[in-house]
């Protein structure tokens, strides 16, 4: 186990927060009503390049050294962490390649060509993107970013759980539960990190789509366990094949287990946020927001925070939900 | 003239602050450079209730006496100003009467049944509100509520500005212009009192529904000047007959004029602001984001603060768009 540890995410935030949105925490009467509950959502899919991304990707390039910058970069990604790349390479004039599935959603697909990056798609049945983006890294000496194994990425991310203690501090509020959607597991390693440093006693979860509930497995194993294959989902953002190497120990400490929700309740989820929260979510951003609603776990009194991640959907989806 | 000033904002802010969402001022990227100016919007569709109208709701109630709760209220709205009445009664256990159109969106009447208040539905071509909403008031004995027209309200709605100059403050940023839509002009007057206050450069602009310019018109001729009947526009939140009697000299003194959008414009805005700011915004609330993305006026290298005032839209509506 590494000493990755709150004190990484406050040097992350004091380098990068001039480049945040600090993005709300918002409470709803109705949902509030509708759960017995007090839920504070984390508007993350208002942060730059619509989702928390940004964080993890701009810390990591914000610590590159001239040197490496002029080398350019490469990162795969299923869409968002490839925008959050692409635009920080923009802000800081570096080179980028982005390796991303042919399946990706055409909204995150646009929007990383529209930051100037070089996309390469590749063809996420028959392909392995680590094996692409470890190829281009040692053939044109690029910077690889990671989309979450990465202590800085982490950290990076973990700065959206700062912000959050902040804004409870505020409001003079301890939570109980916290919820986070999971894929690779960098944003809710760092978060948990940084909530459970300021309150011992919340319960944190990670909340996957049902089939990829990796991390809800491998904590169960207490070892890491790859999803079996043959699934699929909508939540494109969270369908990683299985916990990350640096972010399971952290994952192991903080959270108390794993929740699962299915594609048809996240579709619901999508659309009480759309009515009541009056904001755009992806699928794989609402998994914690549908955990919640479907009652997948008892929040009765509670006070508790979902994390709302990202809002990259691609129009027409969200149109017909 | 009256001494209404900023300090009657600083004051609404201090009594009402633990009852708001601090609602967040974000800036885009891509809208950013389609306009070539620095845009920061304002997200009052996040704000309790679904717009800004919680606050002046709020503060107008906060200061009522105990004598006056033990009443009731009564209160003539189009849907926002109703939803925000209802939503501080049911807070305060007061009892509350709502008369709205019958062609009011489904979502407003159905939330200001939800928040308790008894609706009473009336006929917006037949009758006129302020009638039925007098004769409650005389033959109950209720307090009245008006939606823009008392000085209160306006001060509760200008703490929206009050926010804006903080955040502006943390960036170290002085804005230039400033855009907000405009209905009997309470929300106008309030923000742009304050904001005027502490940028006394700023030019600041109503922004209208096409055939409802009643403020524009107004301001063009120094006196108050109804609208022209027979005009239909989507912005059900902001289609008022004419400026306010206290509201309109405020305006003609701190407003540089109005600018008048189309509601074909109003719909893509709205489309733009899902697609990029992952908010859901009604038509009322996107009039100035319209001016904007229009191209209303030269916004090129300025520094630009918009107001998204509401978001209670109709599912199915926004959906069609």
């Amino acid at each position: 186990m590494s000493d990755f540890n709150y004190s990484n995410i406050e040097t992350a935030y004091e380098k990068i927060k001039h480049l945040l949105v600090k993005t709300p925490l918002i409470s709803n009467d109705y949902i509030n009503q509708l759960l017995e509950a007090k839920i504070y959502f984390k508007l993350e899919n208002l942060q730059k390049t619509g989702s928390f991304k940004h964080r993890g990707a701009t810390y990591k390039i914000s610590k590159l050294s001239k040197e490496q910058k002029l080398k350019g970069l490469v990162a795969y990604s299923s869409g968002n962490h490839a925008q959050a790349v692409a635009y920080a390479a923009l802000q800081n004039n570096i080179s980028a390649k982005i390796i991303m599935p042919n399946n990706a959603p055409k909204i995150k697909i646009e929007n990383t060509r529209k930051y100037k990056a070089e996309v390469i798609l590749y063809d996420p049945q028959k392909e392995i993107r680590e094996e692409i983006g470890n190829e281009i890294e040692k053939k044109e000496n690029r910077i690889l970013i990671k989309p979450y194994d990465d202590y800085d990425i982490i950290a990076g991310q973990g700065t959206a759980g700062y912000e959050i203690t902040k804004d409870l501090e505020n409001l003079s509020i301890t939570p109980d539960i916290y919820l986070c959607c999971c894929g690779g597991g960098g944003l809710v390693a760092g978060t948990s990190t940084y909530l459970k440093y300021k309150y011992p006693n919340l319960t944190s979860y990670a909340v996957e789509p049902y089939g990829f509930d990796d991390t809800k497995i491998s904590l169960f194993n207490k070892k890491i366990t790859a999803n079996k294959p043959g699934f699929q989902s909508i939540c494109d953002a969270i369908i990683t094949p299985q916990p990350g190497q640096l972010t399971f120990p952290i994952n192991l400490t903080t959270l108390s287990g794993g929740i699962v929700v299915e594609d048809q309740e996240v579709k619901n989820s999508i659309k009480i946020l759309a009515e009541h929260l009056k904001i755009v979510v992806e699928p794989g951003g609402a998994v914690a927001a549908s955990a919640a609603l479907s009652k997948k776990i008892d929040l009765k009194n509670k006070i508790v925070v979902v994390m709302i991640s990202g809002g990259n959907i691609d129009l027409d989806i969200f149109r017909s939900l």
